[in-house]
């Protein structure tokens, strides 16, 4: 019989199933992103050259003509400033329901002037830009105080809900709760508050995570079949997390306790850029040319700094879809496990 | 600029956005499900002749060899009740993980005999077995106590993670919450012991929803800019959801309040098939051979008749995809407002 297994985020308290399809081992699973793309599109509104087809320009890195990162209001919004009456937003009630104009931030980084470099295959300095610029913007709406939830997130290809090509990432801020964002903020209060499993109170549990990573890695070994971490430096981490819902989900997080990714370092930032290039030169490796979502979670607005919040990137690989049974759960089904995955990943060796 | 709104759901407190999305107005949606089939297929395990090829039958309606709905264990189960040591769930921690062997339930019911009938072009009759055999189902869980939540849903298409076309439903079955289950039930407690909008206590957030919905109808007409209804009957109700979600997305219940689904008179499950068809016919007139997951959220198993939940089904056209941003927040766009798919297939009038 095959492998399954539950298995409980502990930061969310959320469940996953981990069940194999052997039909499906790593090597062989079915990738989406297979779209060859020049260096150089003339009709692509992101490549240099266009600038004058996008909304204007809110912030750019440039040396005259020639910038190497780009922020710009997104021309379709699903949130915008000017949905506010009076400067507030507007709240309206009909009978039991509720809603308001879309108030909020929604914008588009342009990460690279090149048409069609993943982070894989970029600089590391171009890399270090984008991660530069995701501060930069963050701190912007850092004290807005009609916004309260942020989120910088990136969709790659097709299959991953992306509409253009150019490599680009989205922010969007607004007044109201996101869910997925609380749980996890929620969690790690609760998780912060309770004891941990070493009888200890008041830690945080990303840090707790990574902790064990490194000592399962330490114990058994980089290419053990128990690990799951694949890259440290000296301020980052990069492991594919226990409970993770997607094959290839992998997380990248500072090493030491940060809640708020705008405090980031000009240090920390280079070492953040050399930790994200290395996780998606071994993804590449792993699933050639994938399509991919990733995520920014930081701190919310005006929440300051956090003992018991830990800001991560989640890069989740788009191989599967998602069905009946986790739209209606709210469980996912991973049929790869993450410490497959990472041996993959750090070998080359499918099982 | 185009339409933007916050909703909120008024059970769970998540927000949606709707986000028009003008390139995509109903009648141009990009539908996925185009596969023609025939009506019977020599090598498919679930049509007539092939039942030696799947496991065996848990239950059947038949008459003799002639069978018209039957369920079978999962093939493939991503939870099974072999995963138990000496008849119990086993806990597994490390550190701070907990993980336990994939104990539960994962059924295949085989809605009808036909390879390529859809539930809008089935015989009445046999959309009231399929939603029968449901019941049965779910009745046979209902008082095991060592599994907590139950799901029935059904994915049809490729693009809706079907893997297989013949037409058929999941059971699952499982002893650890699934957390979009309990988002629901929790929140329709909440609703129940807060004052509603009216200021009245102890209400069903469901039923408020219904007459709602239905006062709406009422005033301004059902071929209206803002009516949400789709069809109704002596027992049951159907409309797209003020916070839906996914364009198109529908909704079916009872319309008296019923927390239980196992509990469904022959009477209101032939009214039940009744509209279900319909709702289908509507759905497959406005987006031809779509493909879906439906989902049937029931009361938890041991949880008996409450006053505070409502059961219904979900049926999600499966026509946009899921990015980054929905995955980070929890926020899902939909670029179809309700009222606006609703007129459409109330009328076939596009905007």
């Amino acid at each position: 019989m095959a492998y399954q297994e539950l298995r409980q985020n502990p930061i969310t308290g959320n469940w996953v199933i981990i069940a194999e399809d052997r039909s499906k081992r790593p090597g062989v699973l079915q990738i989406n992103g297979k779209v060859q793309l020049p260096a150089y599109d003339k009709d692509c509104v992101f490549c240099p050259g266009n600038e004058d087809k996008t909304p204007p320009e809110i912030l750019a890195y440039r040396n005259g003509d020639v910038w190497w990162a780009r922020t710009i209001p997104n021309k379709f919004p699903a949130l915008s400033l000017e949905a506010r009456i009076d400067g507030q937003p507007q709240i309206i009630r009909e009978g039991m329901f509720v809603r308001m104009p879309g108030y909020g931030v929604h914008e588009v980084i342009i990460e690279t002037p090149s048409h069609n470099q993943d982070i894989y295959d970029r600089e590391l300095g171009q890399v270090r830009e984008m991660l530069w610029m995701y501060r930069d913007r963050l701190t912007t709406y850092k004290n807005e105080e009609e916004l309260e939830n942020i989120l910088i997130f990136k969709n790659k290809g097709d299959t991953a809900a992306a509409s253009l090509y150019h490599p680009h990432s989205q922010l969007t801020a607004s007044p109201v709760h996101m869910q997925r964002l609380d749980l996890e903020i929620e969690g790690s209060q609760r998780y912060f508050l309770s004891e941990n499993f070493m009888g200890k109170k008041e830690q945080c549990g990303y840090c707790d995570m990574i902790n064990q990573e490194i000592e399962i890695k330490d114990k058994f070994g980089v290419t053990s079949s128990v690990n799951r971490l694949i890259a440290e430096n000296p301020y980052s981490i990069a492991f594919l997390p226990f409970a993770s819902a997607f094959p290839f989900e992998t997380w990248i997080m500072p090493k030491n306790h940060r809640s708020d990714y705008t405090l980031i370092s000009p240090e920390e930032a280079t070492q953040l850029a050399i930790i994200t290039k290395e996780v998606f030169e071994k993804l590449h490796r792993a699933l050639p040319n994938f399509d991919y979502n990733m995520i920014l979670h930081t701190t919310p607005l005006n929440a300051g700094i956090q003992e018991y919040y830990h800001w991560h990137f989640e890069i989740i690989p788009k191989l599967t879809k998602i069905g009946g049974f986790e739209l209606g759960s709210g469980i996912f089904i991973n049929i790869v496990a993450p410490e497959k995955a990472a041996k993959f990943m750090n070998t080359g060796l499918d099982y």
